[in-house]
């Protein structure tokens, strides 16, 4: 299987490594994957994080371990258990899925590979194209909020959301971009803002509850958002606060753009009622912790709530930006998502 | 002077003593206060903080500390640092603007300990009154969120929008509290999490951006929360947050009542426009520090913004209670605060 490189994914001699995403800013590690329970782990664990970024890794690992194993059972399983270690990320259903239609097939170890290598290749392709049709809506000046992260860190090319803002910035566009810091993990402060340091892109870390602050001093002209599940209405599940968020916009009559590609797509899924949320622990609440330390500022034992995720309307969404175009909400409304 | 007694401020033997509330919940510190300069160290540190504290607690200290001064450009230069520590409360500035109504007197010394005295005094049964105006909107079974802290740290007495809460528990109503944590200083996860366990109230403690989704999910019947100066048409200042819940709460159709004494009302203050906004340092934002530990998680000299309070419209609110009654947003709008 040929080499592979992105920010966060690497295979490199036939072995997979993760970039801890865990540990970054203060840290660059890299996890060699040493079977698909450590890799369970490390997606449970959000080493590794962002829907397509999840789904690429998890077919990689299915490829790596699956190498030479000839009960089908056992490989089923070993899918399986990548394909419920998170529950939102449609992407690392469909991953899992496509490999698994060839299971049947005499020669499943080489279709395994060629189809875990084209979803890195593709997605490559898929940033490039989200990247570009939303460029055409920044312009010159642009303040852009911006919400967890959806970078090079979570795809295998340039980003989702951020894909856009890197590429505004290439075409010399002078943006300033507003990264909400996303509690309880703070992907926002800590990847997001490293993203945006390392690219020389202008930008100022607020906390979550600073954004309406922010929109309503006239500071924000946009936001671009990733999402982790579409549905076929255009409500779209993505990081706890993005609801929030498009209420705040919809409010200030700020566009509000959810980029994804169209494997963020769930084509089973009618409209965002459906979207299973999912609920972590306690501690992220509590306090926080990663390489910068482990703190718990709350009393200890207190009871929190802590849904990973939530979904924003279609009402609220001004345009869906995806590989195979731009959806309005009205598109998006009237089925367009369907017909894809 | 008669010795003083609330959680967050005492008055014993003739000295001034504060309660630490950036070491709780970890730890429980009273801070003997030694000079004027140390107190407005204590209000810039927010080792005490909330507008009614900061006033009561100011006008303390400048009864203490001009006693047996007798040059009264010395005492006013005294009472002006205190006046300008913390630019947005609007108490402070009333309570020290009352004592230096006094200093041309004779016996100004008396003056200003029965002044700082009453200001105490007078919290404690404001408190008591907003609370029982407040509690009549409280059903059996609602759920309520609040942000920041406004409980018995705060005030000399029972609390602002959380005294309504205790006082609603305390008539057996059924309620449950979803705290917003407050970045960045996380008034919430320490401070109301930690008031309301002491207190038995069942409570779960979620980050700012997790809000919109507890409304959505219909576990948010009222909004209960605090406010740092009111103008005269309504609109208010408070804790950063604070109007981005008012848009929520707005969207979701959910009751929103600021709840401050009379104190609050800013009655040179037409509107929220002429509210002035305090930036605080950067550090705050980048992570996180307390006695719980010093942490930062965002890339070292991330760039940030960090406003420490912002305006809610009168059009978010549903009434104002107030020690002098409860102003319905029509109410305020034709004046209501105008005749007080």
């Amino acid at each position: 299987m040929k080499d592979l490189h992105a920010l966060g994914i690497r295979f490199k001699d036939g072995e997979l490594y993760i970039l801890d995403q865990q540990l970054l800013p203060q840290k660059e590690v890299l996890i060699r994957v040493k079977d698909v329970d450590h890799m369970v782990t490390i997606i449970q664990g959000l080493k590794i994080r962002g829907a397509p970024a999840i789904g690429i890794s998890a077919g990689l690992a299915l490829a790596r371990f699956s190498r030479g194993m000839n009960d089908r059972d056992e490989v089923r399983a070993m899918a399986l258990k990548l394909r419920e270690s998170r529950p939102t990320a449609i992407n690392l259903m469909l991953v899992i899925d496509r490999m698994l239609a060839h299971l049947t097939e005499q020669n499943f170890h080489s279709l395994f590979e060629e189809e875990a290598v084209r979803a890195f290749d593709e997605d490559v392709i898929l940033c490039d194209r989200m990247a570009e049709y939303g460029t055409e809506l920044v312009n010159d000046g642009d303040g852009i909020l911006t919400h967890c992260n959806t970078g090079r860190l979570v795809t295998a090319g340039v980003g989702t959301a951020l894909g856009v803002i890197f590429k505004a910035h290439e075409q010399g566009k002078k943006i300033h971009v507003y990264v909400d810091e996303t509690r309880p993990l703070l992907q926002g402060a800590r990847l997001t803002a490293w993203e945006l340091q390392q690219a020389g892109i202008p930008y100022s870390l607020i906390t979550d509850n600073m954004a309406a602050q922010m929109m309503k001093a006239g500071r924000v002209q946009k936001v671009f958002i990733g999402s982790d599940r579409v549905a076929l209405n255009g409500d779209f599940a993505n990081k706890i606060g993005t609801y929030g968020v498009s209420i705040l916009a919809k409010y200030h009559r700020i566009p509000f753009y959810p980029v994804a590609p169209y494997t963020t797509i769930d084509f089973t899924c009618e409209s965002g009622d459906a979207i299973p949320i999912e609920e972590r622990e306690a501690y992220e609440v509590r306090g926080a912790r990663g390489s910068f330390g482990d703190v718990c500022w709350a009393p200890e034992n207190a009871p929190v709530c802590n849904p990973a995720f939530d979904v924003s309307p279609v009402e609220n969404v001004t345009a869906f930006i995806c590989d195979k175009g731009v959806f309005s909400r009205e598109a998006l409304k009237h089925g367009a998502l369907k017909n894809l």
